[in-house]
């Protein structure tokens, strides 16, 4: 918690401000943003993600430091705390993580906030899953209006959900692990040892399977313009796909029914066609329904914002207030 | 508000009590509780549930003047509120239900609140409704243990789901609406207007269509005596519906991942056997998978405790803090 300054400058004599980083570190990039006491992006720095613990852990201070450097141009600050999002599995509580395969973290935990703390001069680190953390930056993007759940559609499919304004943890892990809903006992084999699983359904990497054509994790631009082409090939896997989605989006209403929806992950870089398909595929299913048609789901349904690092603003979210 | 009295008496000298009343208004009777600042239960009354909305209110405002007859023998009391759990369609904010159909409430909104505070003096009045007060209801007699869902498994099925100690109540009503999850396209219709609802495989009404043996109501006890006699038929229905009401705890553990899974509703008077079954088809379900495994959700699921009136004593908690 040390009052970092840039010694002698003018800027030195300026009050001290006290800031939280949040650092998203994905499968191909770090993302750190500093952020202010009332939510605003004062910083932001980016690289890329290299493999292994010791690599990854050499970045994550990197992008603080390089945070830090920009913000002491302009005066001093004090650095309250650092979240960090991360995929695998994360445990909050011990600022654990494992199976983050994409980045080289195995089955056996690594104090992955210890390890940053300890490279920072012993600011207090947290660290949440990377699903969780987009969510808290989307809630934090779009303004406190209501619950919102977010439904990440990456290589997996698992959401985020917020009530009363914090994050649903849950008690074993699992909350928002909807992708595990098992619906169809003769449907493809799911990596969680079940079948038919709505991932299997509606992930990035059932699209991937249904679709394998396109440069390499472009399948869902291609399916798109496919689809728009008029390929009837196209057409029925995009149905298909965009009514696995739309599943999921029921899922979310049907059990804490919240006000928003958000669609997020690799996937939605298709941008508003999938929006289009994916409310088709709500409304479509409600036809038969009166009480599906009062959900008005559709409307509820909305694109995480792409030009902005929600994960790392979430994960400086999770750091709590300044 | 005013201080109800027992004019003159020995215990009219001694502290006046603030008290709230919980009334469940269910199909066959009108449970009434009045609740002591710590949660005790001080006194209880019970009618049956008359039919038509003007009856029901005269039961609703006996059984509150019972309670305060009962009360103040042992000293003044004052109100400071009631709080009543109904089925069919409550709006919270308005006090309003319809569609209550076994009491004879129709489409219009009943200004239950309005008509109950009427005929009692202009205490306030609050309502929710049944699932949501029985919710509450375990809650407070199970104790704050993290996060609880209650799965109702009545005539339909659907949850009610605590978090951080607060109900869920969903931005379009429909939270806990897991009943309406759409599993089988080719399945049963449902009463929502779709097909295959975890409704149609799980609720009592399920239960009875299955399994159309035993006295009225009583299909439950039957289909588990026939099943534990070794009845073929009545091993294979029990077995499916079990296996339905563990895909709805799945369901909740997907989404909200409550530290706890309450069993209740008529089907329930069943007791232990219920439990049992319910268990197994968990475990079952979980054999071919690690991740399900590790949720244990066998070890969290219980009954609802069948000897105390939670329904009323939630309905007595909604209506806050006394």
């Amino acid at each position: 918690m040390g009052v970092l300054t840039s010694t002698r400058s003018a800027a030195a004599r300026r009050t001290t401000r006290t800031v939280r980083i949040g650092l998203d570190i994905g499968g191909t990039k770090v993302d750190g943003v500093a952020v202010g006491p009332s939510g605003e992006v004062l910083a932001s720095v980016r690289r890329p993600t290299p493999h292994g613990v010791t690599a990854v852990v050499g970045a994550a201070t990197a992008v603080v430091a390089g945070l830090v450097d920009d913000l002491v141009t302009t005066g001093p600050v004090e650095l309250s705390g650092i979240g960090i999002g991360i995929p695998g599995l994360v445990d909050p509580g011990a600022g654990t993580v494992r199976n983050a395969v994409n980045l080289g973290f195995g089955p056996e935990p690594v104090d992955l906030a210890g390890l940053v703390a300890r490279g920072v001069g012993g600011v207090p680190v947290s660290v949440e899953n990377d699903v969780n953390a987009t969510t808290l930056g989307a809630f934090s993007l779009l303004g406190d209006a209501g619950d919102l759940a977010l439904l990440s559609l990456g290589t997996g499919l698992a959401a985020g959900i917020v009530v009363d304004g914090r994050l649903v943890r849950g008690a074993g892990g699992a909350a928002g692990e909807i992708g595990h809903l098992a619906l169809d006992p003769t449907g493809h084999p799911c990596n969680c040892g079940q079948r038919g699983c709505l991932e299997t359904l509606a992930a990035g990497a059932a699209l991937q399977r249904d679709w394998p054509h396109g440069d390499e994790g472009r399948s869902a631009d291609h399916l798109f313009a496919a689809a728009a082409a008029g390929d009837p090939a196209a057409v029925t896997v995009l149905e298909r796909w965009s009514s696995g989605v739309a599943l999921a989006v029921r899922a979310l209403a049907l059990t804490v029914d919240p006000a928003r929806i958000v669609l997020a992950g690799g996937v939605t870089a298709v941008g508003e066609p999938l929006l289009r398909s994916v409310s088709a595929a709500l409304d479509q299913q409600a036809r038969g329904s009166v009480f599906l048609r009062g959900l008005a789901l559709a409307d509820r349904v909305s694109l995480l914002p792409a030009d902005r690092p929600a994960a790392a603003i979430g994960a400086a979210a999770a750091v709590g207030p300044v």
